[in-house]
């Protein structure tokens, strides 16, 4: 068996977030920040456990000062290595949605070590974002998310993003209808930004993929297509430091089948009265009861009402009854009406885990993988 | 560095894939047998270039007789290593078309070392299919394409198939529309085949990944996430021995950023005038003119009639046109009209290639796609 000789570009970025994110462990992995899931703890769980924890400031920014400061409280009796000047976290924020001003203001008083902006309007808004960061905390590294290669060079050129999210399509909630997974996306964006640097003579992004990736195997997958770091998110719906409620935790456990039991749609957004949100971008669900009225050809308003009502039935609004004996649930997915955001990746969600076993999993899983990878060549 | 130790599991898969088709070269490639496409050229190279090449038998049988009496002949002089018994090359047939009776004469007279069954109405159609290949011809192996983990444990459990393809969203031409990319599709079906295993006492079969592989970035990676092997199809249309029109080839020349540029539907289909594929499935194409149209409301009707004048214009239905000087097309694929079947992948075809080059090239970077990898772990 061949050994495995260092290779320069993939080290260079390797080392080069090191030196941006001090804590650490490689090959790296990030929590999405998933809008009112990953709060403080989550947060705070990925970042001790070597990783790049991100806070979901979503569309509404009013509570995260007050974030903000419980993460430095929690984060005053153990620390963690972070780079001067800037906070061990990120802070994530959905721009369609949420107020510039207010934003890059936490952004200045919190210094987070890296944010990450998603869902512009346009591309071109992200611009006065970057810049007004840039400004208000130069140390704060910034995260683009993107789903196309023209996105993917425009935030380069455009914002300099100092790291691409690369999202494919099978990624749970939102993401772009029209999309690729990361498997052709990342190797056509690493060819571009090749051939763009090479004629600019300027530096390539940090590369982070998701989309699909649940365990080990996507995750080695995800760095030979090219990418120097991962995105979990529907992994960490199961974490124990989630902000999810346990029938929407049971609906994903109870998915097989991630290709058919999730589509991506503006469904849900409707009948969760979720208004906003760029046209081109949808968000993947675990398909149920509603998913089968509406296509069934239930109207909207009917919908909504019976979804207002399963609202109130706590799990069993997912399709979920708590056994009278022991804690587990029984049910099925398919009877239930209310929202579960996920990706293709579903059917490999088993059970509830701390987010810091998920991320050594995950992490540690990795050289077994290229190994594994490597007996499909005889001597 | 940590050097790689061998891995059981997919060490005993190729090593079973070499016995089955000894001519073969690890990693392993082969082509689909692409409709129309892959003939007995394409085939013949991807075999001698150490890969499994398929032959397309389509849903029209009535020339595969011919075709394999030419294989045949052509193998004559420069044999390829085969198994005892078998023809060192594999048949694919569209199984909801292509008649049972005549199809099974053809594997009986000429015992291909492999034949691939796609897109029957039902799966349990297969089990005729695979009952009456292997009575006909018990060395043949069988190969089936499956777009989800339900069919892959159906195909496996009422076929005993020895080779499963998973196809992912990513894939060009005919696909299902409800489905996973390889990047969670193969892990899924991995867990639940291993599962079934242990349960049933019986050997998993082997696993092939296609969609959206186009270099050995994504083979590497495929390799990660639990397939033995891969499949090349939007890659090998850029083959000089594939039979494809020039306005077709320039059309994926030129398409970049796949996950916009193509898109599945049943548009394609329809005007060309291919009825008879599972509603559950549509054809992954570049989005041109016909598409354009058929969005701003353009009735079937009408669409339909400048299709058929495009296909009279050679190239330029593709929305090329022949320079006066020189050999080069030039033009846009946003004014062809004409079909050009592609996966997401194709925004990384740029030129045409010996389909030898292509097969060797994609295999043999796939160390160097697991060493970067490994790069991204810091000592």
């Amino acid at each position: 068996m061949a050994q495995l000789t260092i290779d320069g570009n993939s080290r260079d970025a390797a080392a080069k977030l090191k030196v941006d994110y001090p804590w650490i462990r490689t090959p790296v992995v990030a929590s999405a920040p998933m809008r009112l899931i990953a709060d403080i703890d989550l947060t705070l769980a990925v970042c001790r456990a070597g990783g790049i924890g991100f806070l979901a400031g979503g569309t509404d920014v009013s509570q995260m000062d007050q974030q903000c400061q419980k993460l430095k409280e929690a984060l005053e009796p153990t620390p963690i290595a972070s780079r001067v000047g800037v906070q061990p976290y990120g802070l994530g924020f959905i721009t369609w949605g949420a107020p510039l001003e207010a934003s890059v203001a936490v952004i200045q008083r919190h210094k987070p070590a890296a944010v990450w902006f998603f869902a512009p309007q346009k591309l071109k808004d992200l611009v006065d974002w970057t810049q007004r960061t840039r400004a208000a905390s130069p140390e704060t590294r910034i995260w683009i998310q993107v789903g196309t290669v023209a996105d993917a060079i425009e935030a380069t050129e455009l914002c300099q993003a100092d790291v691409l999210v690369l999202q494919g399509q099978d990624a749970g909630g939102h993401g772009y209808y029209s999309a690729a997974s990361i498997v052709s996306l990342v190797p056509e964006v690493e060819d571009r930004l090749e051939a763009w640097s090479k004629a600019s003579g300027k530096p390539t992004p940090i590369i982070f993929a998701a989309g699909g990736i649940m365990d080990s195997r996507a995750f080695a997958a995800a760095l030979t297509l090219g990418a120097h770091g991962i995105v979990l998110g529907t992994r960490l719906l199961a974490a124990n430091e989630a902000i999810i409620a346990d029938g929407y935790q049971e609906a994903l456990f109870a998915a097989e089948d991630g290709g058919t039991a999730t589509a991506r749609s503006n469904l849900y957004d409707t009948l969760r009265g979720t208004l906003g949100w760029p046209e081109a971008i949808g968000g993947r669900g675990v398909l149920n009861r509603s998913w089968e009225d509406s296509k069934k050809g239930m109207s909207m308003e009917d919908n909504k009402i019976l979804y207002d009502k399963a609202m109130k039935l706590g799990a069993k609004g997912w399709g979920f009854d708590k056994q009278t004996e022991g804690h587990a649930y029984v049910g099925k997915v398919e009877d239930g009406r209310m929202t579960a955001y996920a990706g293709t990746g579903v059917g490999l969600l088993k059970r509830r885990q701390p987010a810091a076993e998920i991320v050594l999993e995950v992490r540690e899983g990795v050289m077994g993988k290229l190994t594994r990878a490597s007996g499909a060549m005889l001597p």
